[in-house]
């Protein structure tokens, strides 16, 4: 048996390293990761190294959100990416907590919704404020600006950074450092009224600069106080600024950041300075898909099925093999991306950083109804952990959770079921996926919330894991406006 | 914010109280329990409790079961009980873990399977061992029993004790004290092989006394060395012991338990001996139901959209209350079960106790889609909690541990999804119900494991909560077979 808790990481608040002697700025080695990787990240002796005085040095948190990373998608990746009786990365965090999702409607004295969306949740991780499905920093009813850490941060003279799969203009980036009243409001181009395959959907006009307001998301990013963004969502910045005739990527250049818009130009990017890298039109490509792109699938049932339940039989998806996605070659991995931006925020840096790591697609392909997909972007987050880890290894006073925004559709379910014994056919009414582990078995994924194109979230509360960081500061119990709480006092904000 | 790890009770596993002066009994003061239901259990000064001896006490572990209490399910029923922003007992406990469930193929060299059913896993709980689904602490593939912490603990001089509101004989109980092939083979007159509606489910007549075996799990509960045995399922005990003209239910008697049958007998029962409750013939009726007996249904689609899915519309199944089921008054609660547990090990008792509480119906009444069910049977949990956590306050070395057994098919949805401003029809291929909470909004909880008459259960690993007393004992993330060690190491066995 294992316990973490005693030999975690950082093993105190106070605990310190040997950087008394470079206190003005952070050194990351790259050289921390692997050990991490290979699992052997909580076997660290603390006793071997130096102590340094606390005052002396920078204070850093590290925010990694899984997007819908509820325990149904954790334990789906435990079981394919470490055997049923293996360990996630996460598992060997010392601290793990639970996390209660908080929506309301969208008036000032709003009931609780029990199901939330990204952009509200985002927004109580940003800004503490419990607020409206598909609002970004903005109040219930009111539409009023509230405050985000990276605004209260940047003020505060710490650097900030954003990392994410999907669009940087996505509602989990976009909660962090702009206000408007819609997620969808994501560029100039966008202002008018946002319809997808002429339906309604946003009402953007009001966040318009020529309205008072502080125009799309794409525009507030490049206007914003962060030091570095990287993503995908390249064809927000495309547009005209509002009102002006330069694209949001050239006007990028004009505030001082560094663009880049592939892998080989954010390895040779450098290391100080602003950094905007967006690296895909849209959401990035994701590392696994299903054999032959393969989704989740509906059972088939016999004709005589069809007449009644109890007749015929049923043809169940066939079991199917993750394999690689080719479109992810040309992408930097999130881990590439969040040392990119750990090294950034790092440099020439006495004051510390506030960055969000956020592993979009583990949702974008649960909606989609891919577990694969989901499966590999989980990969990714621990990965980007094991990079985050690495560096508070080496940099004391950085503080490092992983949580997810809220729960997702996808249910690990029995391949064979409970009531195989019974003649008749028993099958889901929705999709489902088998997949081949490495291990030999089975696993099989459900997706039934709806019958429409993409799955609904689900409203159970989520994990929140932290390094030894958060010990003390982080009960076993919190509502997830909580965590900007927590996150805003380590920082002394 | 709330720190519970500072606050809780017992707040280290050397604490101890004033029972130096009566350390050959203990004494449970029923008037805790009020305190703790109402919320207070976190605040109870420690200071002020006069110190004692470790040596001189004994010790006790008190294992509460929620069956299929997944996070899905604690958070539909935290919204329900307590509001989205309020916290149930459980929420306040000091320690909060998590588990993950383990099962493999019936073969002695089984390979992972990821949906478990409460046999194995109660195997787990009670013996450390992985099985196979349907088995009852016996071996995968090779049969061989496998001995259970009621049996170690019993052998070392503990008393011991089981409280359910299924049957007594139902799985999870049966895991904790008897051996068989297969959970389905609960009294003698099930020893040929058992089948519902004609169906084959299960081949018992191997495990018949006759054959070598040790006869059916009621004939084995009854020669247990169980001391208290309370729950449903007196159907199992009216059969004629195997081979004789003896009820199972005279042959307690024999062997020296006080039956009990209502919960005024209960109340009048001795304090001391044995004792066997049976209160309903099978599983006891449980707490809540929906309004008019509804459960969840499926959604009416319009004509026009059979035809595409595009076309027409749909309704909903209309809000529903949660109302008191009328069969339930009959029952003692939960509560009042483990109270009478916890009073009758504790008599005259200088060794200590091993005693498992389980709310089974969470489950139940999951499989049958009924969400007030589980929403009702979740707070008989938390009131049982309240009891233990009550008796652990005023007794030290008091082990309280609550778990999952395994996930539930239950999904907290949303009320109005998330592309409700999309114009077509969306709505859940399974089913739904849509109940009133009394904070006055609704919610949504869907089921769509599968089509047949019980829903499935699913895969995610459960929480694990702990009072004071497993912490330094319990790591943030552990296997189920892992409870056990904890159990059986708290207990020096």
């Amino acid at each position: 048996m294992q316990y973490p808790v005693q030999h975690g990481i950082n093993a105190s608040p106070d605990t310190t390293d040997d950087k008394q002697a470079m206190p003005h700025h952070f050194l990351h080695s790259a050289l921390c990761v692997s050990l991490f990787a290979t699992g052997n990240a909580l076997a660290i002796d603390r006793e071997s190294v130096p102590l340094a005085t606390p005052a002396a040095m920078p204070r850093a948190v590290i925010l990694i959100v899984g997007d819908g990373m509820d325990e149904q998608q954790i334990t789906i990746a435990r079981n394919y990416l470490r055997g049923a009786s293996g360990r996630l990365l996460l598992d060997q965090m010392p601290l793990r907590s639970n996390s209660q999702i908080l929506a309301i409607e969208d008036n000032e004295t709003g009931r609780p919704v029990y199901v939330a969306d990204s952009a509200n949740t985002a927004t109580s991780l940003a800004t503490g404020a419990v607020t409206s499905r598909g609002r970004i920093a903005t109040s219930a009813g009111s539409d009023q600006d509230v405050e985000t850490i990276v605004e209260l941060a940047a003020r505060a003279g710490y650097k900030t950074g954003l990392v994410t799969t999907a669009s940087v203009t996505d509602a989990t980036p976009a909660a962090f450092a702009t206000h408007i009243s819609h997620r969808l409001c994501q560029n100039p181009e966008e202002m008018e009224d946002v319809r997808y395959r002429g339906i309604f959907l946003a009402a953007c006009p009001d966040d318009m600069k020529a309205n008072g307001g502080r125009g799309s998301i794409a525009e507030q990013l490049v206007n914003s106080p962060l030091d570095v963004i990287l993503g995908g969502g390249r064809k927000h910045f495309a547009p005209k600024a509002e009102g002006t005739n330069v694209s949001l990527l050239e006007l990028a250049g004009v505030r001082g950041f560094e663009v880049v818009t592939s892998t080989k130009e954010l390895i040779q990017a450098n290391t100080s300075g602003r950094l905007l890298g967006v690296f895909s039109p849209g959401t990035m490509p994701v590392r696994l898909q299903g054999e032959a792109g393969r989704t989740a699938e509906e059972p088939q049932p016999s004709g005589l099925n069809h007449l009644h339940q109890y007749l015929g039989s049923v043809t169940l998806p066939a079991p199917m093999n993750c394999e690689i996605n080719p479109a992810a070659a040309a992408m930097p991995s999130l881990q590439l991306m969040t040392e990119a931006a750990l090294d950034r925020l790092s440099q020439d840096n006495d004051r510390g950083f506030f960055l969000m790591v956020e592993s979009a697609s583990i949702d974008k392909q649960s909606h989609e109804r891919k577990p694969c997909g989901s499966i590999g972007e989980l990969e990714q987050l621990e990965e980007a952990l094991a990079a985050a880890l690495s560096f508070a290894q080496s940099h004391d006073n950085t503080l490092v959770l992983v949580t997810a925004d809220h729960a997702q559709a996808a249910q690990l379910v029995p391949n064979e079921s409970h009531y195989s014994a019974s003649p008749i056919p028993i099958y889901t009414p929705g999709r489902m996926a088998r997949i081949r582990t490495p291990e030999g078995s089975l696993l099989a994924v459900n997706y039934a919330t709806n019958s429409f194109s993409h799955e609904e979230h689900t409203g159970a509360s989520v994990p929140l894991f932290s390094n030894a960081q958060g010990l003390g500061r982080i009960p076993v119990y919190i509502t997830q406006p909580e965590i900007f709480t927590i996150m805003r006092d380590y920082l002394q904000l």
